[in-house]
């Protein structure tokens, strides 16, 4: 486990916790290794699992309407991904590829449960920083937009934006 | 405690909990009452408190540039407030005031660390259903900017568009 330490000790969801409980996740935590260019999660599919890259790149990408892919993003080691379906099943809005050989943690929700069901404070602790990185996204992602209808050639779109939020936060539904 | 148990069957925090664990939490809540016109959620403050509509409507405010306030939601019972900063202490983007006579419960983050500290399913629940609301906001959210960027007008903001939510994904910071 010593090997992965160093890399994990960047990864979020790892930083509240105590050298016990990282252990205890640690314990549930399934290996793979993946060789290049290889799909590890497929947009448009709904699985519950919590992905943490230990050594190697992936890229996130999303399929556009001309039938290309999009690189939307690049995910270092100590990055986590499945997050957004992970506490509620949803089909995943983009796959993500392996750039280089990948190393990967898989949590399934399965066993997720399972290290809730023994009153571990780690699952809690997951659950929180899942919680708190979703917040700050959703916070930076509403002031971008915020400031983008504020120009003068959004003004034509500052209302639907006004409904789309009021609709949004009122609703607190799932 | 009957009194509210209509209501809060609607709120979506107590959904997933058990009538011992909803206890739990109503054990360590706190009752308030305000009449119409007031703040309860100032914007710009930083406090941890969840906040649970019980009776009455809230409305949720941002100040402008121009001095003057714009009503972002309105806020029925069982709506929660306070969630984007209950796990991540930062500025609320917004201020929250009763447009009737409310009465809301207040859950403050020691009381929630309290409840954690006993071992209870319940702070878990409360972390899960944060995590999920969130998460299905932020989806929203960026499907909605993705479809907005797409439109031919927004041709010259699609850059930035891509380039912002490439950093917002790829850092699982806070």
């Amino acid at each position: 486990m010593a090997a992965f330490e160093s890399e994990l000790a960047r990864c979020p969801i790892f930083q509240q916790m105590s050298a016990d409980e990282c252990q205890e996740v640690l314990n549930l935590v399934e290996h793979e290794t993946y060789p290049a260019g290889e799909i590890i999660l497929r947009e448009g599919r709904s699985v519950q699992i919590l992905w943490i890259i230990v050594h190697g790149r992936c890229e996130v990408l999303k399929a556009t309407n001309d039938g290309t892919e999009q690189q939307l993003a690049i995910l270092d080691p100590g990055a986590v991904f499945g997050e957004m379906s992970f506490f509620h099943p949803a089909p995943h809005s983009a796959s993500v590829r392996s750039l280089s050989k990948v190393e990967v943690l898989r949590l399934t929700r399965e066993n997720y449960n399972a290290l809730e069901q023994t009153g571990s404070k780690a699952a809690h602790k997951i659950a929180a920083s899942t919680a708190i990185v979703l917040a700050e996204r959703l916070r930076q992602m509403d002031k971008w937009v915020c400031e983008f209808v504020e120009r003068p050639e959004s003004v034509n779109h500052r209302e639907e934006w006004r409904e789309f939020r009021s609709k949004l936060y009122s609703d607190w539904q799932f």
